[in-house]
């Protein structure tokens, strides 16, 4: 993005949960971060001060509901609120990483919708468009009314492996039944087969296997995710691809939330390296070597600017 | 259901789209269809009569929004409206196929998504409660903020297969990347493995070939979907099953939209014989030997009764 | 209206129930019509592309919803969901002729009153203004909370009576009591008296007569409506004007539905000639000597200029 | 209606527009009026106090919005707020005059449409149904989306002409040419012929002529109209009556507004007798002998009545 | 405000309680008021017009909702439906004095609160933002979704007695319970301590007596409240003040309703001066010696330049 | 309570914030607590289960948004969304606490109203009442639409200053500007006088000062404020009142957060015994011998009843 662009009436405002993303896709757009204060009281509750004027401003504000979620979805929704009584013209949200998209329907009897109802809040705070990366389902842009672009890594994390020479002899692994769409997409860019992870119970009251469906014997198997999580399918996942023969065994995913247990399963299993995004931050005690971070300022940066600007989003799918 | 149970609060209406399972319903539930007219002039208007008086009751309504889907959901907006102005206590949805499912994201730029749109109108019109079957994406509950009851038809489906004694060597197969989580459910009932159709591109300008991922040679196997429609995929999928070594080819699924193309691709195909529910009706020149249609009635009978005296349907999932 | 007029930001968008009228209004408009495909699939849903940019444009879409109203109304609302979430600035429907219109009251118990629903539906999707033309009850203008356009074609139908000197010794008829002042506004134009047609039953189980109140005897008389459907009003009307001594009837409205047999009785009847506008598209078969039609392309077409341009519309009434 | 029916779930309250017809109301309904004060301040605020719980219960509110409608409708606007806010289960409106009516379109450029304000005001506080007498327009109904019943006092108006042997050589005569539907309804009842004025200019600058379209020769004319305000149109529509050969006017109006110089030019005028309802109080400086007044009070009573027994209100309106 | 700006799509009308402030604004703001007509028919209906096109303008609606208050806000509502309809694309009321502002909580059981009634009117019929001056409770803020510019007269009334050399020997004293820190704030400007009349009622059917707490011995005190209504409060305490040793007592407040027995109150009581803005008219005939009206035109003329300039009011609050 | 009350559609839940409050609530209304289950996970999102079906109930949630705000309010809002889509008829909210309340108002610019915004969100999921303790402001009963019943604690803890025989030479202090209106109530009731902190910079860049407006010499003082939070002016406060005489300093409050400093300032404040209610926990390292905490279970529990069995709880108010 060439940065002599410049529209007084463009803001970015960033939040607490991914300062340093928020930065990079400012720096895209060619202008400075909004100033702003967010307090955290002794109390907990959250006091936001935006302060320059943003009279008639469209305005992004950058946050990813990562940990803490509650916080970070409260910090948004208060800056959403204080944007709309300070007569901002548009109130534009780039969540790079969408919390609770998990709890996206009723698997069990009297569960919530939860995904639905950030949706609902958002929306009723005053928000009037969502930019946002590989919803967990698509099907959550349909949450919304309002309109939202919705973004994706494959072209950035496939493009690690080519660039990386890992492009040979190679499958591409779903870790389980509801991301084969997923890895479909990746392994058309890597021209390469694909296998799934078929986790099952073979009777009640016996451990789970990790059965394997497809041919990863010989591989390199990559598996990929949105979202890892405490790491433990991937983990197992990998293994047991390596006990079915695969050569080497890559992970991927959007989302790196890697919460409790994951950093010790991933330096104890059988992946090789795992890339992620920097759609969430990674505190310093889970920088590990086998961890390798890719920046989606750049996409989100050229997408605010063609949104400002009213032109299509769309070559940036290609 | 024993029909001993009797409310005169309770209203069950049918309109046009699949009068004989509206009518199987009340049965279940032990009382007589409503009485309304439906009129479609000669040009095109529809216009509604409610014959009796249903102010304070609740009242069901059966509908599938399937061929011809655009007449049915106005039937459906339309009778809702009236119910809603005769001072109905609750306008309780009954729709066994949910017309518009597939829309359910926006897959390039610039497409609706009129899954959404669909429940935004029968939310504005003033229903107040959904029973529904099968939802192509599990998702689409959350397009809704007024209660889903989301019934499933895998128990009867499977139940097919294993009182026919096709229960030996089985292989269940997901026709899409889609539908994987979906085959994974009724091979767990049917204690079988899975398989994937994986159907891609080789290069550009290629015709697509429909490559196998999971083993099926000498196995009968059972292709799973939730809506067949012109059934392109089910057949080519039941032909590359065959020659990957199957050694019989069942199909079933939920909905049964058999569109254009669809019977005379099932007749010539290698689909032996393809379970249905009556979701959806087969009109008669549909009638052929290889299909067989299985009825949802006392499902959606018991839940409406179960629903209306607040008990639990959660039952009706095991 | 000259055509060196041109914003980028004005899209005119047109679906299928009148494309030579989108087509003549965007000529009027000195633009082109908007690229976009609407796909009809074997199983009746509607897929909509728009194959253009639109984000931050005014939108107009033209769209009667005529025969088959459902289907027309139903591309209609996919259309306008489609442009909220493409993040089109406003999404203006052009409605020439606005189906269910005469649905707008309950006139017995448990009615729907369907075109408040169908009001409901256009502004639940997103349509931000409406552009119509002679609704059935001006009322209607009350059921959107959007602004309206409301035109009208009795300048348009009137100079037709002037211009072929069909200026003397008239009398306009309205053909029902709820017609009266909008034959007068005609009478106005032509300077001519009024009657009207008092069809009523004597006595129970006895036919209807088509009484005449006012004076026809020899002269020449014009019939106006807003909606001819299925002309069984209109021609007994005609008829038993001539009875009564008229010496020639002419009969005009806004919106040629002529839906059944509308056609043979207005061939039958003794109605010289039937004025009528383009809100509707006449198919071949109802293509016949007895009928004219006139172009509102003029008049919506400089309605789009003049509210995009933010002038006043109001000197498109005089 | 028998008074022996009695639920401490159904209340009536009274606010200041119309506390005889409530209290009417109320005795038909077989209960007293609830407890509760209204207190307008010096500085011509509303107070409004409950003065018993109202707590799950089903709640009437009578008011007329006539003189002073902007002080009649905010009293009705806060009690129901005050209700909604004091947990009423239901709030229902009794409003046998709604005012504002007439302005119930745009005439012209850049009116408001005042009818459908007010709807929109109404539902906003919180109530959950209407229960009205002869709108205007029957499309008022459409501006509300909670449930309407309308009301129409034709047949106690057409009684009062057969019970007193007005019923011989009768015409019934729309005072404009928007009341015609009116006054073919009543001439139904009475077995007579209809006639309109046709007021109309001539030509600019020359005053209006009251026209007459059908014959009076002769006859007995009764004029009905839905309001009768400051009287104009009707007192001349009189005169001009007598003068094309009636032999006596009656006069009708289910609203009886009678503002400004009505009671003169109705004192004045050739109107023998003018009927009206109590759907607005008359003061008494405005109690004539030509005046007579019949009340809608058992009709709205057994409306109530009905309603809150979940009876149809249909058998009302034969 | 130089009045060299002028943007043709800014427009300001005025309704009818207040308008030569309307006019002032107007003439701060450098531009002329638009044309409108607002019609009192007999039956006390109102009738608006606006007389100018305002499509796509920025209209400012000047209109306090004082006496008499429910005409006034009636007209308010309806110009802004007007508006609505009339493709206004912003309307910005500037309400000077909110009426019923004191009914902001349920004080008791079952009574409403009609402040927040009467911003949820507002905000239905259509505005799009708030500008007002010294709301009873700034919380009513939070009764908006939209934006509120919240002004206040704190200067403009300190501005007085500090031109007025009453500067010394001061004490600000808040006439009740709640309003010391608006007593505080004045304090603050003035450099001077506080007192607080604590009005109680020492036993149960006994006389409140006016007790202060503070010293005012020997001081000039300064009364300052919101609103003087009926001034019993306001005199009860100049006189408390006086006989507990103050040597003068002014009085001020932002809104003067003083209703009822207000003026006779003020004239007998040992109030010196009372300074009031003119944010509600005084009728001629409450022109009295003892009070003096200030202008808030320029803080409420600047106040909508800087809102339509998209620049920040904060500079009008110090 | 007697607890021979029991309706099996009345169900009472508790979250996470107040445990031991929600048991005692139970109790008094006489029934078990609700089955459900919270789980947080290690990403820090919230998982909730209701394990027992509520179809048809009506439900009693007890949260109070205390520390940690944010997770509480998540909770709440979740169990909202959960308890509507498994059917509840009413869901009632019970928070003795209501977190975020002192952001109320907008007190400079480009701040939000996050008590607007949580009323907003609160509605939004679905919440149908609301009952609540001692708002910071009465005003925040405006920022909902659904019925609230605002309870407070005055009676209890005046109750425990006469039941303990401090009742001589009393004065009641607020310890701010805003608080005079609570202080005086509580007076009141022990026939006390009242006096009031009024903090003040006398100067820029001085010192805050702690001048005391009313008489405390030889009194015993009580503070009273709605919430304590950091303690920091309750203390200065309290040691205020000592320099200007005070024999002993009692403090109370309705809602202790006592968050960052507090108990150390308590602990080494004038404050004899603070006096607080369990709306909000105690954790363990807070019990401190100068607090006493009285239970507001018996009021919450009565109020529960009494709405449940639509009694009025004005009673409990006296």
């Amino acid at each position: 993005m060439s940065n002599d662009y410049f529209d007084p009436k463009l803001k970015i405002f960033s939040l607490n949960s991914n300062q340093a993303l928020a930065a990079e896709i400012a720096e895209v757009a060619g202008i400075n971060l909004g100033k702003s204060s967010v307090t955290h009281f002794s109390d907990g509750e959250i006091q936001i001060n935006i302060e320059e004027s943003i009279r008639g401003c469209h305005v992004y504000v950058v946050q990813s509901t990562g940990f803490p979620v509650n916080q970070n979805l409260m910090e948004l929704l208060i800056m959403i609120d204080a944007l709309k009584r300070a007569s901002a013209k548009t109130i534009n949200i780039v969540m790079p990483y969408y919390g609770y998209a998990r709890q996206d329907r009723k698997a069990r009897s009297r569960e919530p919708i939860t995904a639905k109802l950030v949706a609902n809040l958002i929306e009723k705070a005053g928000a009037t468009r969502m930019i946002t990366l590989d919803l967990h389902a698509p099907q959550i842009q349909g949450f919304f009314d309002i309109p939202i672009d919705h973004l994706n890594a494959v072209r950035l994390l496939s493009n690690y492996f080519s660039s990386h020479h890992i492009d040979e002899d190679l499958v591409v692994v779903s870790p389980d039944h509801g991301g084969v769409t997923r890895a479909r997409k990746m392994a058309d860019r890597l021209k390469a087969p694909i296998a799934i992870i078929d986790k099952r119970r073979p009777r009640p009251n016996v451990a789970e296997v990790m059965n394997i469906v497809g041919n990863v014997e010989g591989k390199v198997a990559i598996l990929i995710d949105d979202i890892i999580d405490t790491a433990g399918t991937i983990t197992l996942a990998a293994n047991a691809l390596i006990e079915s023969g695969a050569t080497k065994v890559y992970a991927c995913c959007s989302h790196p939330v890697l919460s409790g247990p994951a950093i010790e399963r991933i330096n104890n299993s059988a992946i090789e390296k795992l890339i992620v995004t920097n759609s969430l931050v990674l505190p310093e005690d889970k920088w590990i070597d086998k961890i390798e971070q890719l920046s989606v300022g750049p996409l989100l940066g050229e997408a605010i600017v063609r949104v400002h600007k009213n032109e299509s989003v769309s070559p940036l799918f290609d």
